[in-house]
């Protein structure tokens, strides 16, 4: 494939698809066909998912459901969207991929899924397919949190099945990304998130310049 | 758990719905509390992905996906109905169960998904969990696709998704029920369904009554 495989990740309310946007508008000035993707929710059939996974009560269904939802959801990503793109040379944004199940359903929730189901299910539906590049945006649990209720105070559809758990989850979550991204450094760029739009976007711009030469 | 796990399967238009209905009514009869369910869709959640699974276009996402789409409905529906009922002493009665989908995934798409892929699915959604009886409505594929088509005209949404594919595929899902049945006697009685409602619920009856003493 000679398209590039780009994710942004990260806790609640870190930035990420406003990260998305300037990126994607930067490097289409730049002459590159770019798509904008997102997790769980990048296709058509996905959106019916991502209402299932991110809207109504979090005890709807248990954490082995729920891997398995992020799953289906993500191969028919994998499938309709990313590598067909990927196939025609554009580079992929994504808002989250599968580094967010990993973050999620085992530091998240204490390992209780032990880590080796989820890499066998990983390569279930994607083989040896990895991104070219991941973006873990970094922020406290708290300022993130409250960056994400304002923003679901303008949402049509509240998502906020995540945002209801405890503080704990979300501080195993944000320790997860580091934890993740400090096992594979040529992959993984972490930021710090606390800053301005701005301030971070050039940042971000850096990391893709740096690091793929975009 | 006191209670028994009774799941009937079998093709397109073999009558599962009818045989479970009328056994339900004969255990009901004798004392027994019943809960008659169905696979995909026997809970809230798993309406919505019944839905994603039997409506719409075949080719909406692949093989891969719909595995997946399945066992996230079977743990929904084994955490939060089958097991619950169970453990109250109930007989649970359902449509479809583990068996469609090593029939349809694995027989229907002509092994394209391996035997053991489906294995290591089934233990991460069910452990070693397994129904107390299996009965196999076996039918001969264009009768039963035959008689599928007709009960659609009366449905308000289509379930059409499966019965739009070719007859090879439905021939290789027949086969593969029987050859399930063969691997495991005790838990398996296969009856030809082909044969007047009434006929076939006296079978069942028998069958329930010499396998299960109820």
């Amino acid at each position: 494939m000679t398209g590039k495989f780009i994710t942004f990740e990260g806790g609640e309310g870190c930035g990420k698809s406003t990260q998305i946007k300037l990126l994607a508008e930067h490097l289409k000035q730049k002459g590159y066909d770019i798509i904008t993707t997102k997790e769980p929710g990048g296709t058509e059939v996905g959106q019916e998912i991502r209402k299932l996974l991110v809207c109504g009560d979090k005890d709807k269904f248990d954490d082995v459901a729920e891997m398995l939802l992020y799953y289906a959801d993500r191969r028919i990503h994998l499938t309709k969207k990313i590598w067909p793109a990927m196939q025609k040379g554009c580079i992929v944004l994504s808002d989250r991929y599968a580094d967010s199940t990993v973050a999620y359903q085992y530091y998240g929730y204490n390992k209780k899924i032990q880590k080796d189901k989820l890499d066998e299910m990983y390569k279930i539906v994607a083989g040896d397919f990895k991104p070219d590049l991941t973006i873990i945006l970094d922020i406290d649990v708290k300022k993130g949190l409250a960056r994400s209720f304002a923003k679901a105070k303008t949402m049509e559809v509240k998502e906020l099945r995540f945002e209801g758990r405890e503080i704990e989850f979300h501080e195993n979550l944000r320790r997860g990304f580091l934890e993740i991204a400090k096992e594979n450094p040529e992959r993984y760029v972490v930021l710090n998130a606390d800053k301005t739009i701005d301030e971070l976007h050039q940042e971000v711009v850096k990391t893709v310049e740096d690091k793929l030469g975009l």
